[in-house]
């Protein structure tokens, strides 16, 4: 697919407005001055979350545009043309889901820091709606791959995000010189996420405890220096 | 479902036959005294060897009972009568393919030995028709929950199989007294996966080599002890 999500919401943006109920012209219509209050964002609210709900109740392989158009209360073209495709639902709900994912702790300490990281790692994997949406999106991305972009990018805008706690620590001595930050915020998610998405195992708060313990150990022995 | 593979299996053995174009009558149909040469074994190796082709080629999703029996040569009620669903092939598959695995190592060192299931695992992944057959297998498993099951009994087996590495590793004091073998094996695997099957990275030697260091540092400071 060479049509990006970007292009087909600008190009469809008019569109969208012809065919919903609206009263009056929204100036949120215009691409590149959408407002977070405006029309249009609502409509994406109310589709993004019938989507994460779809996810979260039935998976991926049930994600149907015409019960999410019932859902959200939004037309059925609009929900086709503004995304296309199940694909394309997943794809913004995952950029939606970064933006709005939890800024890094900033607790003065780098344990406090990854531990605060692996608590919400383990609360969000283990959180009975969040849970079955991550276990959908994963799914979604092994068998789609501009899913699997998606979600690509999804981790490379967390993982970016909380890099500033390792580089704080570094700051602080905390770590050796040349310690590569993503490389030790992968380092404490990857044991969660294993034991959710490939082994199938219960994800304790010991688990949690024991990745920030590991990821710290080898760090200070320069395991994560580029 | 309350009925297991193995009930299914035991049951429909007769019928198996019956529905084959079958000679003689085969000893090894009788529950419990299958050969691993005999028709049962050869009927089972054709059907999951196709069973691995289609996840490989079209993933989970695709997964069609009547494909397979045209594939492997067998007639459809034996399969449906065996396997029952799509799911019971994949459950199947993943028993054969835990009693496949490779053994463990045994270069004679710690490092030597992660080292080896590191590359293994790598090489697993990063092979393009058992990294299809893996990611298809991953993304059964989020979606339905006997897959789940069975995923989980595939790496119990395997990194049970793993295990006398670290014990071997205990006996020879190169590891801290109490630390638990199958989490040490987990510790290596775990950011291999978390780039294969969630953050969609490339994954390189580097990255093999760096899952042994930063689990050998872990483990020599105590993380992984019970």
């Amino acid at each position: 697919m060479s049509e990006t999500l970007a292009d087909r919401t600008a190009l469809t943006e008019q569109e969208t407005h012809l065919n919903e109920s609206s009263g009056t012209p929204d100036p949120s219509a215009a691409p590149g001055s959408r407002r977070p209050g405006g029309r249009t964002a609502k409509v994406r609210r109310a589709v993004l979350d019938a989507t994460q709900e779809a996810l979260a109740t039935g998976g991926f392989p049930t994600l149907n545009m015409d019960q999410i158009a019932a859902a959200a209360g939004v037309g059925k073209t609009t929900v086709y043309r503004r995304w296309g495709s199940p694909v394309g639902l997943v794809t913004d709900l995952l950029h939606d889901m970064a933006e709005q994912s939890r800024p890094a702790a900033d607790t003065g300490s780098l344990a406090g820091d990854l531990r605060a990281n692996a608590v919400l790692v383990r609360e969000t994997l283990t959180d009975p709606r969040m849970g079955a949406v991550f276990r959908a999106v994963i799914a979604a991305a092994a068998c789609d791959e501009e899913c699997a972009r998606a979600l690509s990018g999804f981790y490379r805008t967390r993982l970016t995000e909380w890099a500033p706690v390792a580089e704080r620590a570094l700051a602080r001595g905390e770590l050796p010189a040349g310690t590569d930050p993503v490389e030790l915020l992968r380092a404490v998610s990857a044991p969660l996420y294993y034991r959710f998405s490939v082994t199938h195992e219960e994800l304790g708060a010991a688990d949690a405890e024991r990745a920030v313990t590991a990821a710290l150990a080898a760090a200070a022995a320069g395991a994560y220096t580029a």
